[in-house]
C-alpha cells in the first residue's frame, strides 16, 4: 500500500526537509517518529527539497508499507510523537502509480516580506525589508517571470545536477495585508534557490538597485553569474503540491493583483 | 530623566519577565543591553510581572537616568542588541512623577485559544482546546467576572503577599476568528496567574465539568480551595498597559461581542 501525506513545519529548527550529514532534517525526526509507530525502519520520498529554516504548509510525501492502516489512529500517533514545530495534516491511500515527486505538476510558494516595525511574533517566519520599496516595479518585474523561460539566471545549482533550465511560472499573486507583503507564486517546478532569487530580484529592482532591462536580460540571457540577492529563507513557504490540472492556471500567465488576503 | 519604554516579546524562551534565580528572564537580556548602551549598571521598574512563556505586545517599564538621551539612535542601538524575540517598541521621557507599577490604571490581557487543528506556526502561542466548547456558556461565565468583585478564588499568591484580593474587571471581548477564540480581559489590576484561572473557568464551564452556578458561589465565597484549571501560559499575552482613564470603559462593566477581529 502507498500512503500520501501532507505535513506543515516551522523550519527555524531544522537544516531542511532532506536528511543531511550536517544537522536534524525534517526528513530524520519524521522517519523516526515512523520507525517507532510502524516498527520498522522506512524511507519516504518528498515531493520537494526544502532548504534550511524554509517552512511548509503543505509539503508532501508519500511511503509504502505492506499493509493497510488505520489513518485516524496514524494520524493521531504520528502527531502525538512529532515535535510541536512539525504535523500530519492528512494522510490518504494512493495508488502505486502516485509518486510524491514525479507526479507533481505543480507547486505554490509564498514568500513574506515585513516592511514595517520588527514584530517579535513574526521573527523566523518573515524577510525584514528596511529598503524603500517601489510597489509598482515590484509587481512590473514580477509580470517578466510569468510564462515559460530559461531560469538559468535564478539558479544556483550546478550544471550536472540540473541540465534543463526552462519552468513555467503560472501566476504570481502580490498581496499587500499591514505591513507585510505576501508574494504567492505558482510554477511547474522550481530550481535551486529560484523562489528567493526571483522575489529578491523583484526587491533589487524595487528598491532602485537594478532596472527592468537588467532583468530582461537574465531572462533572455541567462548566466549564473549575474550577481542576484539570495534572499533570507525564514520568509519562505512551500505552501501547496499539486498532482492534477486543478490548481489555479489561468487563461494566460497572469499577475493577480488582490486587494487584501 | 525618567524614560517610558514600551516592549514586546515572545515569552517561550525566558522564566518570565522578572529576574529570577532559575533562568534567563526578559528583565535580565534588558538590563544587560541597557548597561551596554548607557554603559552603567542599571535597574528597571515594570508595570508587571508575566509568568515563564507569557507574551507581551505592550509590556511597559521605567528607568532613570542623570542625562538626555537621542531616543531615536537609543532606540535603533537597543534593538540591534536584543536578541529576535524581544523588542522596543517606543520610549519617550515622562515626568518622575510617573511610575511605570504605581501609576497603572488598568491593564488589558488576550488569551489566545486554538479550537481547531494543532497550527505550527501558532505553536507556543496558543492553548491548543481539545475539548467541546459551549460558546454561549462561555460567555455566560465570563460575564459573571465583570465588576468589582473578591478574586479569591482566581488567586495563587499567599495573603502575605496580597493582602486586599478585590479587583474590577471592566470589560472582557470575545471573538472568533476561524478557530480561534480570542479573549481580550480589561481590568484595574490582576492577581497572580488571575488571568489563565478566569479563561480556565470559562472553559470549564463550557464543556460541561462546572456549573454557572459553581462560578457565582466561587465569587461570593472566595477560597483558593476551589480547584480551578490554570491553563497554559502559552495562550496570554500583555497586550497594554493604561495609564489614563482613556481606556475603554464602558458605562458599565461589559461584554462585547465582537463579529470579528
Amino acid at each position: 500500500m502507498r500512503y500520501k501525506c501532507i505535513i506543515s513545519y516551522d523550519g527555524r529548527n531544522y537544516v531542511g526537509f532532506q536528511s543531511q550529514i550536517n544537522g536534524i532534517a525534517i526528513q530524520d525526526v519524521i522517519e523516526a517518529k515512523l520507525a517507532v509507530i510502524l516498527q520498522r525502519p522506512l524511507k519516504i520520498v518528498m515531493s520537494s527539497r526544502t532548504d534550511a529554516k524554509v517552512h511548509a504548509l503543505g509539503q508532501v510525501f508519500h511511503f509504502d508499507i505492506d499493509r493497510q492502516l488505520d489513518l485516524y489512529r496514524f494520524k493521531g500517533s504520528l502527531n502525538s510523537l512529532l515535535p510541536d514545530d512539525i504535523y500530519l495534516k492528512s494522510i490518504e491511500p494512493v495508488d502505486d502509480d502516485f509518486h510524491a515527486r514525479y507526479s507533481v505538476k505543480a507547486k505554490k510558494y509564498r514568500y513574506l516580506i515585513n516592511t514595517g516595525e520588527h514584530d517579535v511574533f513574526l521573527s523566523g517566519r518573515v524577510y525584514d525589508c528596511y529598503f524603500k520599496l517601489d510597489m509598482a516595479v515590484f509587481r512590473k518585474t514580477a509580470e517578466l517571470f510569468l510564462g515559460y523561460h530559461d531560469f538559468g539566471s535564478f539558479n544556483t545549482s550546478t550544471y550536472d545536477e540540473v541540465k534543463d533550465q526552462h519552468r513555467t511560472i503560472y501566476a504570481v499573486d502580490i498581496k499587500n495585508k499591514g505591513d507585510l507583503i505576501i508574494v504567492d507564486i505558482i510554477g511547474d517546478g522550481f530550481l535551486r534557490h529560484m523562489v528567493r532569487m526571483l522575489v529578491g530580484t523583484m526587491i533589487d529592482t524595487a528598491r532602485g538597485q537594478k532596472d527592468i532591462a537588467d532583468v530582461k536580460r537574465m531572462l533572455t540571457h541567462p548566466d549564473k553569474r549575474y550577481h542576484v540577492y539570495n534572499i533570507s529563507p525564514e520568509g519562505l513557504y512551500l505552501l501547496e503540491v499539486y498532482y492534477s490540472q486543478t490548481y489555479p492556471v489561468w487563461l494566460k500567465p497572469s499577475i493577480v493583483n488582490s486587494r487584501e488576503m
